[in-house]
């Protein structure tokens, strides 16, 4: 018995301890919850160990300690699946305008998949190896190319033995397929989300055609990660969902969005609001809007709940505390929570005691504490996409004219 | 030469590392700036660790290898103070309203020390013993009852010979007073600082009054720390300080504020107000605005700079970065992040790269995404202090008769 | 030469007066902007001459004085039509839910066509007799009820020979059809605007359809008023004129907004947002929000713009202004107004002469002064429309118990 | 019996019409409350009869109609003073900066008196001439010829006979003592309001200190104009109260506000808010609002209780009508308004008759539909005042090169 599983056998644990022996598949033919995880370049950027720009993980090999504690707080905090932190690993990306990386692409990929694996055993979480979209494909290579960088990072997958596969944060659901044709080869289980919202992908194909597509390239779990708020993504899965049930076809649905409400984005998602990335935290949801996602997702139908930027261990234990009934436990970290606030009956003063109940929180409408911000921003809408010359992706750094004609452009917009 | 002295020799550290042999009076006295770290309560929670409500520390001794984690990461942002993870371990404290911690207070306070100096010595930093208020205090013990609980934490300190003690979070200066005077017989350099906003402190004692009293009862730092948002915080030190100065005497000055904004606060701070705990996010402050705050810190005259509830490590670096050029280096954790946004230049997307710049962030009023909220709220205002009957602490558990008393009591404030 | 026009000779006439003498058709087929008036039950409503809850308009024969200012008041904001002031003037809805106006349906709608074309004689305007939506159709009444209930008030237009025609304010395009079938058998120009935005009318009809069934009943010019603000506004009568043109059919545009922000609303327009219609006064537009209006409008094709509840002179003024150059004029009152803030440099203080420039004021964010208060509300959204049974009107008052039964459904929504 | 008192007697009158005959003082010494009314220039400036700059109030002999109309309205709204509009109708403003008004002075404060007087005449009203701050004082002119200004004006109200005078809108309580002891020597009861804030007068002079020196002048009756929002000055004459009692002194205390919410002003109130004069709109006080302004200052001590600029006829009838028990009677205009929205219920939708009660209005927090805009608002803070060059008042119209000059001075701030 494992030290999470024990924890499952106390008294916050309603029903019991799941076995961690099935596959992605067979838990959610079962009709089970899977939890996901956070996203791991915001948690370490705010951390020191992720450098926004370039946000690449080889955080994976420089600093493991950082990077297993992590994994470890969300297994603490519900998830059932361990994502390698393996973002943006492809070689082309690593060395994208000036990044350079102290680690190869293959290190970095191995030390991810060894610290998914080894926290993943500590409870009942499964591993997913992931891929993501590639500045090849923006700078307009060939499919051949394109697909080649995936192989390669799934060539380390296979070796470490992953349980299953995500093709995740594709803009272009063109991309996304090549994506799922290679992965498909290995026989895994494969998983294929994009960053869109209802608007559908950088190319207009809406979220229902995005889904079949998908669907049709061999993915068994379709959905949406990143780029929109929680309820928003909801909304866009059900979309996928209809359009995959109109074409007669089968699969399950995932949805791992941001931690930041987003009501004013356009297509793009949160990429065009003048807050990305640094000044997003006001946006930030409360664990009590977490709540309130994890019921509209589960009542869309979506079994694969997780997360994505933004999320801390407390958004996702949110997540796990809603479903507590559905799943027949709570997570090991509610030990440290009570439910809607009910630690509060422990507090020194009495009027912060006074808010120890589900209908205070469930009614907050939380200040921002900000009277000289607006409470919605205009997003950017450069509307450039996959062909523009502005998108091709260079190895050198970006010089100072490139960024001089992009702040003059900025303005004129 | 340590990891962390090491990073600092490398292309980013402006001058080179500073040797960590001299303690926290030399370092002022010598004009140096001292960086603290961030709240350990509020961080360890979102983490999965503390349980708000009793926000009690056992984790030092339960999840080590969590908050050996965190202060690593406050040490990679630049902190050159590593505070023991003690806050409320105080034996009346761990035992109140039903709060049951698994390891004695002995236990949790020698855990917390113990991974303090353990962290501390892998960089230039200090360790400080911290002890706060007491439920002793307000539910009026006599003077020696509190000054006996302040020695038994003490007694530890002393047995693990932490470099200097803090007494923090007072809310009434003359608690405070009688910390210091225990801390004080240890030979050890005193820091006190109260969790009290320029309106002075619960019993109406103002900011310059309260420092002088302290400075009198033999602290060597006096300032303020917790409850309010860091201008606020540094215009009450400023008042400290004014005091302490037409009083003829002199002191060193610290302030370790939250990073929420606060401006609809009355004297209690945060406490009042309705979103606290629970609901804080939209007031995170940026790393913009922690650049703000260093420089009216310094401005103002403070050396010893850090924060308190809701500093995230890269909270604390923006703190570092602001006071990179006075202090003669960058923080270790600098290597993962552009100044004012210079990463950027090598993001995908071009007009992401076109914010890489200080102007963009500088002038940025992030929206809060939240439409239906307000700016500002209307704090709670019980106006209760030490003596009123609902500030008597209790051993047992709040009954569900003395929650409804306060849900009443709530409904008609 | 009119009073009127005898101002637009002086300096702040850029080409000269119209003559009065032409219709409504003639001027719009000759390329002409005609600029509207604005909504006199809400203006006479903040005046003290108007009950909100039944807004009827007797004050036409009671006050008016009144009413006769407010019409100058618009001549000479630059309105080329008066409208007369018959705003639920049917004698089935003057007599509504125990409203018991003193005078007869016959007297108000006289009185009203006497003040109208007294103040369009002393400027270059046009008198027009309006029709609205009746409580009989909401109440399920036949086609020949609602039908006869219109001709009443016809009678008396033709009486007092007015220049042309509108059926304004109806939210289901079938009762409009019926209100522009019968004005059309008086031979004068019908012009017909539903309150309605881009979903379209209470039974889900689209703008483009209602538009086309409109035309076809023989309404030469058709639009939108009321319920939604400028910009969504234009937005409905945009789509109004793609589905015209798309059916092969020519008419005229017509839209008069409200002067409130409405970003928040559902189909029903501004009726279901909380603040209707004793809390809108956060969400008055500016004049330049009125200059930012005024050119949607005329690029969008429309010609005749004007307003509806909300809409002060000022507004209107700020339209008039903002074409003055495609008019060939300013209006009268822009004796006095400085274009874009200009009269501000004869301010005492400098620094109020230095907002006397068009980017200080395009640019402004107004700021509400209510930090408590949110930027957005959740709209009411009974959904009820024709056929429901709350939607029966009836001549007695509302009961004490009809009340409680409206508020308690009220709180369960 | 006249045609207002006349209404008084119907349903809407709780117990009866007053006599007209007393003066204010009288019915101040009697402890009745008297209503003030609104500021004309701003709503004559809404109607196209003032112009925002100069803010002369030329209308009274050009526009008599307009005038008179907004006189009755306010008197039908339950005000008991007409101010004769003579705003800057001092011989010094109507010629600065430009501007050239069509008529003299004493043609204007001559037909100012005659309408305040024929209104007056038509209900329970008496009539207020008015002085206000000089340029000249601005100008660094001597006493002497300071009090030859308010001379020249003093002697049309004379010759017309008003009923008492008023000193109102100085933001130096020095050129206000001047104006109460020219004043004074007429014999007529004086009343002296400053536009001031609880920070005091523009020199620093505290509204205590104000409060002392205008009545040892000679001022009855001392209160708080124009500047700030109704709660602000209601504290800022609860300040004067308070002087004046503590230095032994008696006097009769009135407030007549904006009607925009200023919780964002500096001493110098809503002149340095970025938004006056011209985006004003989001500030405006609802109905609701006036409510809690009347109670307040009812409650405050205050018995002349009226309104400044923003103020419309409807918002002193809801001042009015909070006060119509204590005044035994209600305004003749809430024939047209029933109390607390009583008159929804007559509405034709059943959400809003929903609405036909107290608690729904008094618990309303009404959104700005303005979502890309900041609660409040950072002031101007030019900080310049008497003696400053920028100051220096001129007949010439402000030329271009002066202009540049506060626009760079502008952005420097």
């Amino acid at each position: 018995m494992n030290r999470f599983s024990r924890k499952c056998s106390s008294a916050w644990a309603l029903i019991g301890p799941k076995g961690g022996e099935e596959g992605i598949l067979e838990r959610l033919n079962a009709g089970e919850i899977v939890i996901g995880d956070g996203g791991f370049v915001f948690a370490l950027e705010k951390r020191g160990y992720v450098k926004a720009g370039p946000w690449t993980p080889e955080a994976a090999a420089e600093y493991p300690e950082a990077v297993r504690q992590l994994h470890r707080e969300f297994l603490r905090a519900g998830s059932n699946v361990m994502q390698t932190f393996t973002f943006y690993a492809s070689d082309d990306k690593l060395e994208n305008r000036g990044n350079k990386p102290r680690f190869t692409g293959t290190q970095i990929n191995e030390a991810a998949c060894d610290l998914a694996r080894e926290v993943a055993n500590e409870g009942d979480a499964l591993v997913a190896g992931g891929v993501s979209q590639t500045p090849s494909y923006l700078s307009c290579k060939s499919e051949k190319e394109v697909k080649a960088i995936f192989k390669r990072q799934l060539d380390v997958f296979i070796k470490k033995d992953v349980d299953f596969l995500i093709a995740e944060y594709f803009e272009h659901v063109e991309e996304a397929v090549w994506a799922v044709e290679v992965l498909k080869e290995t026989g895994k289980p494969v998983a294929a989300s994009l960053c869109i919202g209802p608007e559908g992908d950088m190319h207009g194909v809406s979220p229902a055609e995005c889904a079949v597509r998908l669907v049709k390239a061999g993915a068994q779990i379709v959905g949406i990660n990143c780029h929109f708020d929680p309820l928003t993504s909801v909304e866009a899965v059900k979309m996928m969902k209809e359009g995959v049930e109109k074409a007669g076809l089968k699969a399950h649905y995932m949805v791992q969005p941001l931690a930041y409400h987003t009501p004013d984005c356009n297509c793009q998602g949160f990429i065009d609001l003048p807050e990305f990335p640094f000044g997003l935290e006001p946006r930030i949801l409360t664990r009590w809007d977490m709540h309130k996602y994890a019921r509209e997702a589960y009542n869309a139908g979506i079994r694969f709940i997780g997360g994505c930027c933004g999320f801390e261990p407390y958004h996702i234990r949110a997540v796990a505390e809603e479903l507590a009934v559905e799943r027949g436990l709570l997570p090991a970290a509610s030990e440290k929570h009570g439910s809607w606030g009910a630690g509060l009956e422990m507090h020194t003063k009495p009027w912060v005691r006074a808010r120890a109940r589900r209908n205070y929180w469930e009614n907050l409408k939380p200040a921002s504490g900000r009277p000289l911000c607006p409470s919605l921003s205009k997003p950017d809408s450069w509307g450039v996409t996959k062909g523009d010359n502005a998108l091709l992706q260079q190895k050198e750094a970006t010089t100072k004219e490139q960024l001089k004609q992009l702040f003059d452009r900025s303005k004129s917009q």
